[in-house]
């Protein structure tokens, strides 16, 4: 990596643990600027405007959570494995970003209702996502785990739902009983899918 | 309503407007002295500081909550009525909000990881919440609607759950099914607590 890549990253690198704490438009270049030890103008040498940044934030934390979450996800045997491990990996992103849990989920609030480059760049990730959890789900129900007839864009809103809740319920609501409450409703939802044993 | 009284509710008005966008650290004390005709000292004779403003915010929020959502379901028949009409208002109440959603959503976001006042009556208001929809899921077990071992507590964590994933999914995704998963998700729930029809 040149020094102006390492830069480049350093500074990507703080606008995202700034972000988790006061939203991505609350980033402020000066305070970037300096911890990255530049001046406003090399800043701007690195990133071309304050929303080209913001675009290159939302990137990196999707190249990020993919090498965390999905990836080592998809390296498991279809079927139950891989659904445990996405499930689980997931779990663990949320709770790893305590205080502030998803990134995601805190940028969505952020920028749901605001159009442009950081939205479309951020509605990309999630669509990436629930695509992926629906594509689990598919070949969950191709390897007989699931009943052949599971509504796998069904099985995706629900499986966000429930880590929606975790996120919450960790964060905002501070209860102990958060991660085993949202493993009880991740195999309810399981339950469902599963084919029935008289079919198998 | 006295002139002074008037004014107060007015500036809280102009609050929750912008906080859906902005959020509620970004409503500047200027723009909403000024949608007041006001000026900023004349702003602090209502509001003895930004942070009892933004309580204040949050407490208004909560009001406009219970008359619009809790209590029009608690009027309804303890069991299934009381249940589905609570549900029917929670998205109703999340939908109306449209492109921001849900306020609650976005300031558990803005807030859960910044202590203090704000973020305390946030606090109360949503475990009011959570005991609202718990204490209804309890009187449809003793209405015999819900079998007697349903685990209210996980049932309201799902409720929200469900209710999560539809906010993010008619604001992030913008999906035109939202509802209508929604729906499913939500009567898949209830399905899961209803009283195995041998049991009746």
């Amino acid at each position: 990596m040149g020094k102006g890549e390492h830069t480049r990253t350093q500074i990507i690198e703080h606008a995202i643990t700034l972000a988790r704490t006061v939203g991505l438009e609350g980033v402020s270049l000066g305070a970037l600027a300096e911890s990255a030890g530049l001046s406003k103008s090399g800043l701007f040498a690195h990133f071309k405007s304050k929303k080209a940044l913001q675009v290159d934030v939302v990137e990196a934390a999707a190249e990020f959570f993919s090498a965390v979450v999905v990836r080592p996800a998809l390296r498991q045997p279809r079927g139950e494995s891989r659904l445990r491990a996405l499930f689980d990996n997931y779990l663990r992103w949320i709770g790893s970003g305590a205080p502030s849990g998803c990134i995601f989920m805190s940028l969505n609030h952020e920028f749901d209702d605001r159009p442009g480059p950081v939205r479309d760049r951020l509605l990309q990730s999630q669509k990436d996502w629930r695509n992926t959890i629906k594509t689990v789900a598919q070949h969950a129900c191709e390897a007989g785990y699931f009943h052949s007839d599971t509504d796998c864009d069904q099985f995706a809103f629900e499986f966000m739902g429930v880590s929606m809740a975790y996120d919450y319920t960790l964060k905002m609501l501070q209860n102990p009983q958060a991660e085993s409450i949202t493993i009880k409703a991740y195999d309810a939802l399981l339950q469902r899918c599963v084919m029935p044993p008289d079919q198998v």
